[in-house]
């Protein structure tokens, strides 16, 4: 196949992998609809209908490309978390944000450390850049802090990746832990607190924001995608000082944000009142995908997030065919991607109705084994 | 300010520019209200009502990503335009693409030849991966095909912009110029052919998709974002052979497409009828904006484009009090960057209204000068 001669050696040397197959892709290859949709961790409780009724409302102002300084939704952000708009910068959800942050730090070599199976997109984009993955292995199904922490003062690492709360296991720290993390972490390293998850998680878990906001090595990853329900609009942000999320504006794309999507987000920021509500649909998920887990033998980890990873009791290769047997009924889960955590598999939580095939289709899988 | 201290060298090398202030900002900035928004090359004519029922019809599944593959776009476009789903690759807008573009083939002090004074996102990207930047004068306010390929076999170039129809001149080449600087072209260089003005420009200006179709080092780059009316949608496309545009899965952001700014490119591409009537607006308004000019003794150059460029007969200060002069009357335009491009303002179609309240507002800057 005829392809330009001439791409970067780093990019020669990348493989064409993709961090997810997407359950549009599976229904394609395996000509097999999608019934239950509780694998990507998105919302199937949806947005609030207050935003899309925005959405709708503002559906004309499309043909403008958002305000590149994205003014608005900094403003709301921070009024809403008490911090300042200039600590704050704007992306196409934290996927986007992860590669900036890299693209930021890393020079071909420089060393990054992570946890062995923690978000593969973050390594998607660290290894985009050159660099050398350091990786940690989990203990006990969390993400180890010290150990990380020992890493990066090995390796003299650039950049440490921790999401608290964790996926694709759903654990998470306290906050005094993640403090004095960052307290002792070299100046010489950024730290990625990604806390995707956060709404979701218990108030312990989560840092005050004035913990860490004077910490020019530490950026705090959030979104729009999971509890507020607009995985597909793709809103993120980062949290710092000034000086270093400043240093995105370098590098970002000033008019990448979709406007209809900055309208959702506002809109979705305004609604506290159902983003509660959903969280107290998501709690209840969660229970029920646990209860639905002891009902068949299988133990259900506890979780701060949106979804639930249950040990199947074996390996990676059982763990695949409760995957592949629930898509044989139209149930789209995920599984952590390598040993010891692939012995899960992750659910997402989702609506009644889901969870109700999920139940019908889980014992049959299992006897199928 | 307080910032990380290991940002890499070329991060910290990079200025903190953006390519173009938003009206939003100039808004602010001035405390002006724009009521003609005809500066950044949108389509104040909109998108068409059957995009505004589909947006609104499938705001509810904004809870989902996108599908990463990007499937169905690509499907309705290689139909459209007669070529195969694996000669497409879909990104958040062409500026999203030329980023990608870069990174796939620039290391640090590789050139890159564009025209002086040509798009400025591109130069943002090709400096923002550390490039060598040779530009090449525009001729007659054309970009200079001839001189390009003689700086590209000078300077052992990597890539190679040119715009066809240009922006910010609105200038054009024909079909077969273009195909024959290809077909010059050394195979060592890629050559982005920034086709995002192309539903404007005449016929004989466009190369057929057959012409470059086979060619390794050409991508060509399109989008929903002007004569389709959906800048803030952020849905753009790259065309080449399959090998060439399969490099951007290495480090494209598989979940990166807003999910409703997709339902709206598909449904704008499956309407024809309505790009076709909105063509039409765009080429009585470049009338309207030329007779504006004439009647104000200023020349509009001719246009292929959304926008018509207006020579204002002085240099770039002058240019640049008319534009900040018409700001003043709520019309908000642009103007090239550099000179000897920098003596015209640059002016985007428009609805009748806006462009009354350019007729009405021009007369009175000029006099104020």
């Amino acid at each position: 196949m005829s392809a330009f001669s001439r791409f970067t050696p780093l990019i020669r040397a990348l493989p064409s992998t993709v961090p997810f197959v997407g359950p549009e892709a599976i229904e394609r290859q395996r000509n097999l609809p999608v019934k239950a949709r509780i694998g990507a961790n998105e919302s199937g409780f949806g947005p609030a209908p207050s935003v899309l009724a925005a959405i709708r409302a503002r559906a004309g102002e499309t043909w403008k490309y958002n305000d590149p300084e994205n003014h608005d939704l900094k403003q709301a952000l921070a009024v809403h978390l008490g911090i300042r708009a200039d600590n704050i910068a704007i992306g196409e959800g934290i996927d986007s944000l992860l590669g900036l942050i890299v693209r930021l730090v890393i020079d071909p070599g420089s060393v990054v450390v992570t946890s062995f199976g923690a978000y593969p997109t973050f390594n998607f984009h660290a290894n985009g850049f050159g660099c050398r993955l350091a990786t940690v292995p989990y203990a006990g199904d969390r993400e180890d802090l010290n150990a990380l922490l020992d890493a990066v003062k090995r390796e003299d690492a650039t950049l440490v990746y921790f999401a608290n709360p964790d996926n694709p296991m759903g654990s998470w720290w306290e906050a005094d832990d993640i403090v004095a993390f960052t307290r002792a972490l070299p100046e010489t390293c950024l730290m990625i607190l990604d806390e995707a998850y956060c709404e979701t998680g218990p108030a312990s878990a989560m840092p005050s924001m004035q913990a860490l906001i004077e910490q020019p090595n530490v950026i705090r990853t959030r979104t729009f995608s999971k509890a507020y329900g607009l995985a597909g609009s793709r809103v993120g942000y980062a949290i710092g000082t000034p000086g270093t999320v400043q240093a995105f504006d370098k590098i970002r794309h000033h008019f990448g944000m979709n406007r209809i999507g900055m309208v959702a987000a506002q809109a979705a920021l305004a609604d506290q009142a159902y983003l509660h509500a959903v969280v107290g649909k998501i709690k209840k998920a969660r229970e029920r995908i646990a209860a639905i887990a002891a009902d068949n033998g299988l133990l259900a980890l506890p979780s701060a997030t949106n979804f639930v990873a249950i040990d199947c009791g074996g390996d990676g290769v059982r763990a695949r065919a409760v995957v592949d047997g629930l898509m044989q009924h139209g149930v789209f889960i995920r599984m952590p991607g390598v040993a010891p955590l692939n012995r899960c598999i992750r659910i997402s939580v989702g609506p009644e109705h889901d969870l109700d095939l999920l139940a019908e289709a889980l014992p049959q899988v299992l006897k199928a084994l």
